[in-house]
């Protein structure tokens, strides 16, 4: 939804508040995920997409049926029947989108905020239309309603939270089968480096376009000049502990500890391995990682804490230019985000 | 070298002909790769270097030492001695660098040019500075001096050009053990995509980060805007076998097949399976995947060009974004490309 922003004030302004259909689950090779908006108004004019182009002009037809109706409605559309995807080879998909006549003030409040909620939905059985708002702290604002089991939506929110996507939780409740549609709204991501090096300039930019706010930190002016790094966001000139702390390492944080100086470096691993950041990097052989792990485990770190530490860092993608190891380290930083197949 | 060659024109036209350092092996962390170059001259001045800064300054000292003397040297450096790269962890390395007061013809034609080829130098035994150029085709130019198996040095030469990595060779002769170099100078690496689909549209700009020309082709105007593809190098609107002959598939190329239409995807696969692009990618499930190698198999294609299909392209980073599926495509190209460990 939060793509559609800007859509949705331009329309509302204009005097034609638009409807919204939001996909809440897919099977086969639907073309969009779960949470992939579109907005369409009683005059016909559309934003957004809930496929490829292959339902959409359905979904424009739901939509204005909701408005007139004014009341939401869950959707199934069979992708393959409307227009096959890929004619000719065996595939298709079909999705369930909801269809509501106006969008919910939880949506626009969360799709306008920093992140880091998610809206819980009822979309089918008693109470449709009903939301609650998670937040990632765990608590939760609003009521889904009696027999719905808020302990299992809030930690399915969370674990959706984690894994950045959307879904749907179906409930047994005693007024029967409830299902919840968990529409996601991540903080956006924090890409951390300690240590302004070559692979760090690489890093910057590549990152930018995969839509991270990049923060540059080093202990070393020569190193951190804006002229090495004219797209980064935050240039930070302090030692690690300092630097960590006024980023406030958070859930959001991916740290790269690049600075191959282990006075910066060490303190920079103990001050990473203790947050909350979900990735945490450090270059080196993996004669230097076996060092470091010694170290690590003399310096009082568990077993577990030691394993969040990645090292070599990044993906062995086998090339050895600066730009292919910083692809190496976004790529393992991609799969861990969200549990890619290739993550370690 | 290509990256001192506007350096090198400098420092010439200024009347002082540096001369060159280049890493011909590295044992342990070294921090530059073979055919790491260095450029000095007479009065001091340098570009470029040889390790991260701990063996400049000797380096500097014996390409002025060479410049006197007049002929090439091969030196040893121990990194770990001049300066621990991480002190306190167990690291550190050895280089091997040939010194040479003046750079030799083929080096510059070679770095001057298109790339596709390798110059092979002797660095050690008799016939020092001894050099031959050979070409991706198998042509080899120059002579390295009797006793030398130039089929060897040859077969050595084309396997460090695909592998893009330069390397040093030891081959026994009667007259004794000979150290050959083989500085490698690669062709642009060139991505081409059919299909200028929302994929395609982030893909664009992470591979022109990573070096690649990038060219985009559709048989559909509507996709194949400037304003969707404001950084490639080239748009070709045309089908896919027309497409291809004009850019003229050859090793350099990269091909994406993303169109997600059988009647582009489909000729586009033919093709690029039947050319020497070493890789080949194509959007689709695990089940469209199938369907296609079913096909190929009944159109006549071998196991083996079957298997040259990556598909479902990318690595599985877990992501939905179209930047992430666009950097889980160019990891496994380069991991392609290098051979990395993650490459299927």
């Amino acid at each position: 939804m939060r793509d559609l922003l800007s859509e949705y004030e331009r329309l509302t302004a204009a005097g034609e508040p638009p409807g919204r259909a939001v996909v809440t689950s897919v099977w086969g090779s639907a073309p969009r995920a779960e949470g992939a908006s579109m907005l369409a108004t009683r005059d016909g004019t559309i934003a957004g997409s809930v496929s490829g182009g292959c339902v959409e002009a359905a979904a424009a037809g739901e939509i204005a049926a909701a408005l007139e109706r004014g009341t939401p409605r869950l959707v199934t559309f069979g992708v393959s029947d409307e227009k096959a995807w890929e004619v000719g080879l065996a595939c298709g998909g079909t999705i369930k989108v909801f269809v509501e006549p106006e969008i919910r003030p939880e949506v626009l409040s969360a799709a306008r905020g920093p992140g880091g909620e998610v809206v819980a939905t009822v979309v089918e059985g008693p109470m449709v239309g009903g939301a609650t708002r998670v937040r990632e702290d765990g608590s939760v604002h609003g009521d889904l309603g009696p027999g719905i089991p808020h302990d299992a939506v809030r930690d399915a929110a969370l674990a959706a939270l984690r894994r950045e996507s959307s879904t749907t939780l179906t409930l047994d409740t005693p007024g029967g089968a409830v299902s919840v549609f968990l529409e996601v709204f991540p903080r956006r991501p924090r890409l951390v480096i300690f240590g302004g090096v070559h692979i760090a300039v690489a890093l910057v930019p590549l990152a930018r376009l995969l839509g991270y706010r990049t923060i540059v930190a080093d202990g070393r002016q020569s190193f951190l000049t804006r002229e090495r790094f004219p797209e980064a966001d935050d240039l930070i000139l302090a030692w690690p502990e300092q630097a960590f702390e006024r980023i406030g390492l958070d859930r959001s944080c991916y740290v790269c500890i690049l600075s191959h100086d282990p006075k910066f470096d060490e303190p920079a691993l103990k001050a990473a391995l203790r947050s909350p950041a979900p990735y945490v990097g450090a270059i080196g052989s993996k004669k230097t990682q076996a060092a470091r792990r010694k170290w690590l485990a003399s310096e009082g770190f568990s077993e577990e804490e030691i394993a969040r530490l990645h090292g070599p860092i990044g993906l062995d993608l086998g090339g050895r230019q600066p730009a292919e190891t910083a692809l190496g380290i976004l790529a393992e930083m991609t799969a861990v985000r969200y549990g890619g197949s290739v993550a370690r």
